[in-house]
Formats: C-alpha cells, structure tokens, sequence
C-alpha cells in the first residue's frame, strides 16, 4: 500500500451549489488543504516569509475525476499519497472518499513546485526543495492508487 | 441625490448554494469590486506596492440586510455612494438592485482603512487618506441612501 | 456569562488574499458554519427536504466588526451566543478569537430567517420555528457579548 | 483554427491568495463561467427546472496546467473551444490569456455531463443532450489548441 497521510473535513453550506452538491471547484481547495496538513505534519512550514522574501508551492497542474456527488454535512476523507519528488517539485494523488461508507466521490492530482517568490519585484521563480524536506517526502513516494 | 457609481455583474453558478440562491457571503466580494472600480475611476491603485511595503484598504465595519433572493444568470447592479469621509477611513453604503426591474436586494455598508502594511514585518497600521484622493472622495459625499 | 457554542477552525491558504491576510468575507463562512455545528449540536438538521419542499435559514442581516488581522494556519474560534429568539428568526452574536492567546479579532452578528423554500416556483416564504427547537433557542439567550 | 469563444474578466482581490498571485482555484470558476457564458450564446439555459426536476451540467473530469502568474486587477480573456461532443457529454478546452499581451497564463479541459437532478430523491443521472443542442455544439467541434 504505502503510504497516505489523511485530511478529514465535513461539507459546510457555502461549499454547495444550486444543484444541491458540493461545487466542483472546491475539492480542489481541500486537496490544497490536505498537502498543507501534510507538510506541518513533517514539520516544515507552507508559506516561509523572510525579509521580504518568501517560499511556496505554486501549482504547475492539477486534475480531478468526479464520480459521485456530495451533499451538505457529509464528512469526507481526503487521502494524500506522494506519487513522485523532483528537484523543484512533488507529485500528489489524492482519494476523496465520504467517511460514512468509504465510497470513493472523487480522485485528484498536483504537481505543486517549490518556488521562491520575491516580493519586491512580484517574482516567482522555481527554487530546489531544501534537502531534508526532499529526502521526508522520498520515503514516501509509494505505489500510488491508480490515477483516473 | 448626489453621486453613485454603479457595478455590474451577473450571476455565477458558483456563487450559488443549495437553496438556489446567491450565497450571502459573495454579496461582500461584490461591494468591494464595486468600491475598487470606484477607486480605479478615480486614477488610484487599490493596492500599491513599493520596496516591500504596501497601501491597501483593510475592512473595519461592514454589514448587511437582505430583502430579495437572486439567482442564477440575473444581472445585478452595485451602486456605490460615499457616505462619510475621514482622515484615515471612508465609509460607503451600497444598493443591489436586480437589473431587469430596479428591484432593491440588498443594501449594505463598508468601512474601509487606509493601510500600510509593512510585508517584512507583517504588520498592518492605518495611514492618512493620500491628500488628492481624499478631496476627490469628499467631492462625492452625498445624502446617502437611507441605510438598514 | 451565559451559553456559548464554540466553532474551532484553522485558516485555510485559500482563504488568505495578496494582502497577506484572511480576506474579510470569508468570516461570515465561518460564523455560519458555527451557526449550523449549533444547530446539529442541538439535533436539527439545518437544512431539511421534504418531498420538494425544503427549509432552511436564509439570512436577513449580518455585520462584522474587525479589529485584528488573521492570518494563514492560525488557529482560530468562533464563539456563538443567542442574543434573542422570535417567532420565525433568531439573533446570533458571534466572537471570533485566535486560539493562541485569546485575542479577539472580530466580533460579527446575524439575523437567520426560518424559511419554506417552494422549489417548484423558487420561493421562499418565512415560516414559524418548530416549537421544541424554538424553546432550546430560547433556553439559550444569554446576556449577549457588548455588540460593535 | 476552427470556433473560438471568448469570457473576458478583471481578476478581483478576493481571488488572489498570499502569495499575491490568482489562487489556482479560481480557474475553474471562470472556465465554468465561460462555458455557461458560450451555452447562453446558444440561446440554452445552463440549468432548467421544472416540477421538481432540473438538468445540470455536472463536471465529470476536469484539469488545469498554470504557466505564468496572475495578478490583482489584470484583464484575462478565458478562450473556450468544444473539443469532443459525445451522446451526454462535452469535452471542452480553455486557453486563458493576459488580455494585455495575450500571454498564455494556463491551458484547461473540462469534460461535462448533461443530467437530470431529481430533487426529491437528491439524485442525478447522466441524460442525453437535447438534439438541437448536440448539433450546435457538434458544428462547433474543431482543431482544439493543443493540450497540457
């Protein structure tokens, strides 16, 4: 299996729209807030800032296969897997499951790069990843579910 | 009557909720496009950036009252007016309207800071109107709409 | 003192803006969701179908008052009095605080209407509150926080 | 070069993250935004009620590769094209430009179903495209730019 790191979260009523499910858009949201939860869970922080000079994760590509609806109040499960690490950027595949019966609603994928931004000039350029954090998330690059 | 500045926009799926009307929180993002259209039409940058420090308009107050549902697709009017102007803030009161019969939505009301926001620091502290900026707005001042 | 109900949320990247901070329409979300962890805490459900009727809690007036910038991963509480119970809507006052010290960085109310939505003709229609959830509302009203 | 159809908007600060850049979220609202702009054009509605039933589009995959940032207030220009039109689907693909250069900024792909919503049950089911409807999106199908 390997591993996965999971983000547990319950529908809220700003998250639906007038078809009465969840709105596409905001699962990519949750996936952000899966990664996020992840790399605190490693210690490392999301979002550096020093002297006028920060780090992130911009995304370079993201997708999501939707194969069933979600509703107000349901609780959810977004399961993060690391599929791949490069130098300047990590591979995400995510499961988003509803928590009552394990069904799966939705599978998703980032690539998200490291990249500093300069803040001054409104820059952002790929930066490496810093050696520890690499070697965290190449432990556990695992055998990915099979992505849509 | 005195001045008004008018915003238009339509309807988006996404700002839908389950109840197959607009979402009341969005009704916010719109007062303010409509009070940085305002700012635009007046010559001024909402948000000016120079060696890492930043001018912006932070919210101290805003409110408001809900007399209409609208939906999907309708075209919505945001009229903007300045009710009060003062050295460090200004105080607008909005009117939706739904654009098809002039209908009132909505009326709500903003008061926004003028702010510099030290990025390094990450620090915000309100900061004098810039003294061109205030006299334009001060022009506007009008009998605002009766409010809420 | 009185009753309270507690919402615990951490900030959200998405819910951040270029201004560094949580953007200010975002903490109506936030006193919503604690509105509705309310109401199931006290076993309704909020949002109910019923054979193409549904009812629900449109909103007739909110406000917020910010006294504090939020930002990105900090963890946060929303706290929600019942400052006064009608026959067909309910008064919330709202402290939102950062967990970390207890600092109060805004104080926020709201006005929910109990509401009949008719699907079928895309009404909605102020209905009484059901008598046994109108009397845990109504056990619930406390001398409300100071109101901006 | 075949059928192009072109949504123009000015990125709003609520759509902007710390970073200081559009969040990558907001781009399938505007893809969304775009096809239901380019449906209205065809003289459809996006979503049709009655009785209790409607029909909606669902989004079955959707994707986005991001190349350059985005910026508060910059003008984009969302191009969509109908990439493949099958019995209860529509593939389309979006190339959304910096209006003021026509620099790409990202490249996306939507794949819709058309289905109908039982709002008694909560249930949607795939339905096949009205005639009229699949022969315009039909003429429509051309060269689609290459994708990501």
């Amino acid at each position: 299996m390997g591993f996965e790191f999971t983000h547990q979260r319950r529908v809220e009523f700003a998250e639906t729209d007038m078809a009465g499910i969840v709105h596409f858009a905001n699962f990519f949201r949750w996936m952000e807030c899966a990664e996020h939860a992840f790399l605190r869970s490693l210690g490392h922080s999301v979002h550096k800032s020093q002297g006028g000079h920060s780090t992130g994760w911009p995304r370079l590509k993201v997708s999501c296969d939707y194969s069933k609806p979600l509703r107000f109040e349901e609780n959810v499960e977004v399961v993060l897997s690391v599929a791949e690490v490069r130098t300047r950027s990590v591979r995400y595949v995510f499961t988003i499951r509803r928590s009552v019966d394990g069904e799966v609603v939705a599978r998703g994928e980032t690539v998200a790069v490291h990249a500093q931004l300069d803040s001054t000039e409104g820059r952002l350029a790929a930066a490496p990843i810093p050696e520890n954090l690499r070697a965290q998330l190449a432990e556990r690059v695992g055998d990915a579910p099979p992505q849509p």
